[in-house]
């Protein structure tokens, strides 16, 4: 989206430069190598819960079963007690849902993002003002 | 560092699995498909600051030249003002410095990344205490 520009700006810059900067935060949660939380994971979760199974899941984030399986099993390993049930369909294939622990997770990590967002916003729009409009 | 172990925490289980949660956050400015400010370009300018040189930033941080060199101009492109000047040496291969506005990319960034730490303290105090210890 950026071309080539020489440094100094212009209103002609500007005006041929209209991409909107986006900030974003991605937090994470590390245990020794592994990714034990974070923005995939949390992914996953919500959309088990949306759609009621690791598969559905899958298919709504447009990765495999394997991968979101892994994802669950990982996220799983990492807590004390699971963040997600198998319903009557077995372990596989079947139906899952998030535990109550699970949707705390979720509701725990989606406030982190927005708690971040919030109290950094006189920095962030700081930045965003050092940068081509 | 996770082996594999049954889901049911026992006292057990926490003897055996040390590993330290470590929760960061990542703040990324997207511009259009370019990432204009990240942790990897705010590494590239604090070693330019420490180092004197885009080359030797790249040696401190273990990446190309080239690599350091490409994240260097992106922002600089992204930017309305330059980050960093060359010195005597000339554009490439002499010295480089930080401008105030790369500086004040710097700061901003790094108090960024503090504040969002310190505003989530409780959020993800409660996130880890729901993970193995």
């Amino acid at each position: 989206m950026l071309a080539r520009m020489p440094r100094t700006s212009t209103s002609a810059n500007k005006a041929a430069s209209p991409a909107k900067a986006d900030a974003r935060f991605r937090f994470r949660i590390r245990c020794g190598d592994l990714i034990a939380i974070g923005p995939g994971k949390i992914a996953v979760l919500e959309a088990i819960q949306e759609h009621g199974s690791i598969s559905a899941a899958a298919r709504h984030l447009g990765m495999s079963y394997r991968r979101a399986w892994v994802l669950v099993d990982e996220l799983n390993k990492s807590l004390e007690s699971p963040a997600t049930q198998s319903g009557p369909g077995g372990a596989s294939g079947g139906s899952s849902q998030l535990t109550p622990v699970g949707m705390q997770v979720v509701t725990l990590y989606r406030a982190i993002e927005t708690r971040a967002e919030q109290a950094c916003a006189e920095q962030i729009d700081a930045l965003i003002e050092l940068m081509k409009h």
